[in-house]
Order: structure tokens, then sequence, then C-alpha cells
């Protein structure tokens, strides 16, 4: 047994002694972690300067100020770890009872997944995250960083495991991969023995990686190609403060609007406002041939713009017949992340929320709000645009599993 | 685009029209091809006579005998097709609602997964099973059965099209692969622009081949080593009847006990009358070093004895010093499908259920209750041992997505 499969199985192993805890205790190690952390500033502002110190002339100014930990970001990432205690503990929670004909009493009730391993790059702050929302839900996390913040992950790690110790809790709640090879990462992929879902976050590439080479369950998650649709019935105000809002408010998010229809009907009297403000304001606006015959300015969009999330100040414009050339297309090129449609039409509202086949369907508002606090879940671990166990924001309940507990009085089976 | 690509997408395309047609539209559908079945006996048992002839000194008589429909077989999947539409129907089905302090109403549904794949071998009635109960969920289907029933298969799918046909519905809501190659299951796999979920139904070999090589989720199950635990408190006259149930009635299925832990401090007085029954009625014991001083007819297990699930008249015992043993025991051993502890200590129940990592955990009852019908979901597509989605039974439910529909009134966020 090598040093990985020993990590591995050292979490399989806390991870049962972890299912018996209760919030109190879970909240004790997350308390511990928050103080260590606002107590810990200079050691891992110090091994943070070594990561920022290789990032030179590697990585981009933008990358290595994410990479940057001040003492106002440590502050920020205890607080985080405070933010996830103070949330509702989901493990234990009972979804549905109900007695059979038989006497046989059964419990659905909500458990921990077992051990996570998360695969992520850059930010470090992200380890702290990531092991906070996992002990939370009751899951034993496996850690595998990036190389560009191996030091500062280090130096959290190394936090984590001294909080949960001094604390009297099993340390190997919380593992490390020491070691940022693609080959390690692959042979995580293979522990299918001890680690029950991997969850990626990081670059396409990495999903990719992940998801061709895992034995392992994978709870993924695309970027986001989001769509908002203006029926012909809508509020033409409304819409065009909903687009502006989904567009530009933070273009470089996965759940940012990308691709803009509209119901010929309206087009004529919509676009020329809209595409004026867009442009203002430095968004450019590619379209259809219809959209260009009503705004020339507009640039010729290519079969690939309709696909493709850019996550910048663009937006891609078609003009459709009616709703169904508008739920066709989304389904042919969303990426199932979150689409809108403003309208005042209800019966084609039920037939969007019905037809369109992505994690979050929103009715006159903005697609900016597939966000972990914004449905109220708190912190996230990622959006999930599968299909299978969870889709859309990944809180503390998407982190656990069911499981059936039945009460018998001596039944047997005819 | 080759033909199993057409088949695929036009299932991908009948699945957002599918998505529309509620509880009755569904329940027609199914009531048709029941009826249609009824009405196609002759044909339905001329390729079934081919596919028989085939099989001739190629299958165990057993494995013909499970391939061959009669009159009355037939009408018994008819009857089943009926069974599934009475069933309540999953989607639309208001998980949660909730409303966010900006005024945004969520509301949580169940949608259908959109298309299934069921890759199957043997009897010909799966094919009759997975497609009401993928119709009845909303879903479409896509089904490939094996080649010892390839002919009966394409009769039934011929068959439910026609139904589907004459009553106005979509007929590409189920598709027929109509290929038995491994090659084609290997492309099949690579579908994931189609086909939301793929659900194997066979032999442990097809499971692996499926994992190894999808793209695309896949819920699977592994087969059942179930373990019965009887705890010093337990009422051993209980246990007894418990365990004689859970390993005689019927050895053959996955819910079937393979493995009984007893207590060190009951050992003696528990296990020579248990036994002895066991023995009598013809079947074969296997046990540990301590088991075998209190009863020396008993035969020695090997390691390998006590993670192996046998399907037949052998039972394998462990004698243990406490629960703890016993819960680690399962741990490491267990398939976690299902297991069972006998006993009258609560605080040992709650800590068996909590830390015993399987979909199913039995307090004083026999693990043979893991089963769609006994559960009251009704049919079931299968056992799921995997944490992701759903455990236990895969009843109706458990073939549905969840998704966020959430209606503004012009929110944007700040």
């Amino acid at each position: 047994m090598n040093n990985l499969q020993e990590v591995c199985q050292r979490a399989k192993d806390a991870s049962y002694k972890l299912a018996l805890l209760g919030n109190e205790d879970k909240n004790k190690m997350l308390l511990a972690i928050a103080e260590k952390i606002e107590n810990s500033k200079e050691i891992i502002k110090k091994e943070n300067a070594i990561d920022i110190a290789n990032a030179q002339g590697v990585l981009s100014n933008a990358m290595i100020d994410r990479l940057t930990m001040t003492d106002a970001r440590i502050n920020l990432m205890a607080e985080g770890v405070r933010q996830v205690a103070s949330l509702e503990d989901p493990v234990g929670k009972v979804v549905n009872t109900w007695t059979t004909p038989n006497g046989l009493e059964f419990k659905k009730v909500r458990a921990p997944l077992g051990v996570i391993a998360v695969i992520y790059e850059s930010r470090p702050n992200v380890t702290i995250d990531v092991a906070s929302l996992c002990i939370k839900s009751g899951n034993c996390v496996i850690l595998k960083g990036g190389k560009e913040a191996i030091n500062s992950n280090r130096a959290l790690f190394n936090i984590i495991q001294k909080a949960l110790e001094e604390n009297g809790y099993d340390k190997d709640i919380v593992g490390f991969v020491d070691d940022v090879s693609r080959e390690t990462t692959y042979e995580l992929l293979q522990q299918s023995k001890y680690i029950d879902v991997i969850i990626p976050r990081g670059s396409e590439n990495l999903k990719k990686f992940i998801l061709t080479n895992s034995q392992i369950p994978v709870i993924a998650s695309s970027g986001g190609n989001c769509h908002v649709y203006v029926e012909k019935t809508a509020d033409l105000k409304m819409a065009e403060d909903i687009v502006y809002n989904a567009k530009m408010q933070r273009p470089s998010t996965c759940n940012a609007c990308e691709q803009l229809l509209v119901d010929k009907d309206i087009a004529e009297e919509f676009l020329p406002k809209m595409i004026a403000r867009l442009q203002e304001n430095n968004c450019k606006v590619l379209g259809c041939e219809n959209t260009r015959k009503i705004v020339p300015s507009v640039i010729a969009a290519t079969e690939e713009d309709y696909k493709t999330e850019k996550n910048d100040y663009i937006l891609t414009i078609y003009v459709v017949n009616d709703y169904k050339e508008a739920i066709d297309r989304i389904n042919a090129n969303s990426t199932k992340h979150s689409e809108a449609i403003i309208s005042n039409n209800q019966s084609i509202i039920d037939t969007f929320n019905k037809m369109v086949d992505s994690g979050c369907v929103y009715t006159n508002t903005s697609t900016r709000f597939t966000d972990g606090f914004e449905f109220g879940f708190g912190a996230e671990i990622g959006i999930s645009t599968q299909k299978l166990h969870a889709r859309g924001p990944l809180g503390l309940e998407q982190l656990t599993s069911e499981k059936y507990l039945v009460k018998g009085q001596g039944q047997v089976r005819k």
C-alpha cells in the first residue's frame, strides 16, 4: 500500500466514526479551524509567498492576484468557515416515513456520502471552503489542489489537521495529496474502494480528464451557455433590465447570459434599445441575419457562437419565430445550466418550464441567481449540470446521500 | 450519422415532447401496450420459439425456461404494465417550495431524466418491464437486450411501437438497438449527446464493461453480500426465524443473507439450534474458528467466504466480540446493499443505523424486504448499491431528476 492509498484508507476509516458525530461536534471542529486560520496568518502568508514567487513570469497578474493571501482574505476565509458552521446540519434529516401493511416502519434519512475527493485548481481558499462543507455534511474529504498553490494549500491543510487534533478529533477526517502530478490524479481516480464521490473544480480540461478516467462516480458541472428568451408578451422594459443584468453584472460567471432569443413579433421594438444599451456599455453584440437587419452594427454570429460560453462582455442574439423554436434552440445549444423566459403568457411559461431541460429554469428574472447563497443554501461546492443525484447549486444537502432505515418486530418475508 | 445515433437522436427529440405529457396520456400508452401484448400472443410465441430453438444445446435448461414465453407469462407481462399504469406519476411532483427575501419564488419539482438506455441480458419480459417504467416516469428509453432473446425482444419492441403509433403517440419514445454485439454496446456508451443515464441489468461482467467504458452516468448495482448481526440482547427465537428467512426463503436473490455475525456472549446458546435448523434443511454452514468450537460439523470458512455472495443454500458465520467489531466487519465486507441487526439495545441499534454504510439497514427484520413491492414503490428497475442519486430499490421516483423553477417579478441580481 503506497502513501496515496494510505491517505484514502485512513479517510475511509475516519468516515464511519464521523457518521456518528452530531452537529455540535462538527461545529466545534469548524470553529476550531476558523480560529486557527485567524491565528496563523504569518505562516499562511509565508508559504503563500513561495507560491507567488514561483508564479512570477509564469501566471498572469490576474491569476497571481487570485492566488494571493492577504490578512483580509485570510479573515474572510475564517468567516466563511463560521458561516458554514451556522448552517443547518443535513445529516439525519428524515426525508420520508411510512409503514407498510405488515407493520414495517420505513424511514428515509439523509446520510453522509462517506469520502469525497475534491480535485481543484488555483485559489487556495478552495482548500478551506471545501473542507468545511464536507465536515459539516459529515463527509471525510481528500484534497488535491493544483501546483500553483501547493505551498499555500499544504499550510492550510496543516492548520486544519492541527485544529482537529488539538480538539480531540480524528485528523484523518481531512486528507491531502501532497503531489500535484496528473499521474497521481489518475491513481486517485482508481481508489473506488475508499472514495465514494469525486468532485472536480477547475478547467474543462481537468474535468474531462476526470470524467474519462474515473472509476468513481463524479459530480460534474459543465460551464453555462445560459439563454434568456424574450417572449412576445413580455414586459419589454423588464426584459431589457433582466437581459442587461444577466449579461453585464458579472460576465465571467457560469450563470451569466450568453444567448438572447427574441420573438420575431417584438424584435423590431425590443432589439434597438437593448442593443444600444449593451453597446454603449462596451458589450460586443453578435447576432443572426434578422437581428442584423434590425440593427446593422451587430456582428454576424457563426453557428459556433450560439453554442459557446464566452465569459466576457459579448452577447449573441437570435430571432425566433415562436416559443417552440426558442425551446428547441435552447435544448440543442444549452449546457443545461440556467435559462430564463420573460413572458406574461402562463401557458407558454408552463411549457417552457416543462420542456427546457436545464437544472434551473427562470421566469421573469435573471439567470444570475443560480448560486448557493441566492438559493438560500449558503455556501456551495459547485453547480451541477448533470441529471443524476443533484442539479443546480451543490449545497450541504447535495453533499449527502439517502439511506433507508427499516424497523420491524420480527417480520419475515412470506 | 449511423443507425444507432439515429435511434438515439430520435429518442432525444421525443423526450422533450414526452416531458409535456401528463399522467393521463402516459397511462393511455401503457394500457394500449398491455392490450396489444395480450392480443399478440401468437407472434410473440412464434418469435420466442426461434430463440428457444437457437438456445438448445447452448443454454442450460433453467436458462431456457427463463427465456420461454407461455400464454400465462404473456398475460402476466401485460398485467405488470397495467400495475405500472396504476402507480402514482412522479413527474411534476413538488419536492419543496420557498421564497427568498427578494421575493423570488423557488419550486423544486421532479422532472424526467430524459433518455435512459437500459442494457440487459436474458429474459424478454425485461423489455416490457423497463419500457413501462420509463414511459410512466416520463423518460424515453433505448433498449438493448442480449442475443439469447433477440427475436422475442424485437417482437415485443414492435408491439410497443405499434401500440404507441396506433394511439397517436410518438413511437420513438421507445427505441431498440437491433444488434447484440459488444461493439454496439460500446458505441451506445459514447452517445452522451443523446442519452442521459445508463442502467445495466445483467451479469457482473456486463456491468463492469459498462462502468469502465461509459461516458454517460450509470446507475449501477452490485450484488448483495448481506449481513445479519445477532446482538447479545436479541430475542433469540426472533433472531433464529429472521436468519432462517433471510437465508432460506429465496437464496438466489441479491437481498438474501450471506453472512451471519453473532455476539460471542450468546454464541453458545444461539448457534447450535440455528445451525441445526439450517443443516437439517440442507443449508451448508461455513464458519470461523469460534463457531466450529461450538458446532464442530461447521466447515472452516476462508477469508474469501466472508466477502462472497454465493446465492445458494450456504451461510457463513463469524463470532464477534461486540457490535463495534460487527459494524467494522460489515463495512469491510458488505456490498452496501442490505444489512440487519437483531437487538433490543436502542443505543446500539442507533449506532448500527448510523455507521453501517448500506442503502438499507434493518432492525429486527429480514434483509429479504429490499424490494420495490415490499417498500411500497411497486415495480422496480433494480436495486442501487451506489451512493449518488438513489440507493435501494429503484422505483418510478428514482427514475426522475429534480429541477428548480424560479419565478420572479423582474428581480435582477445586485
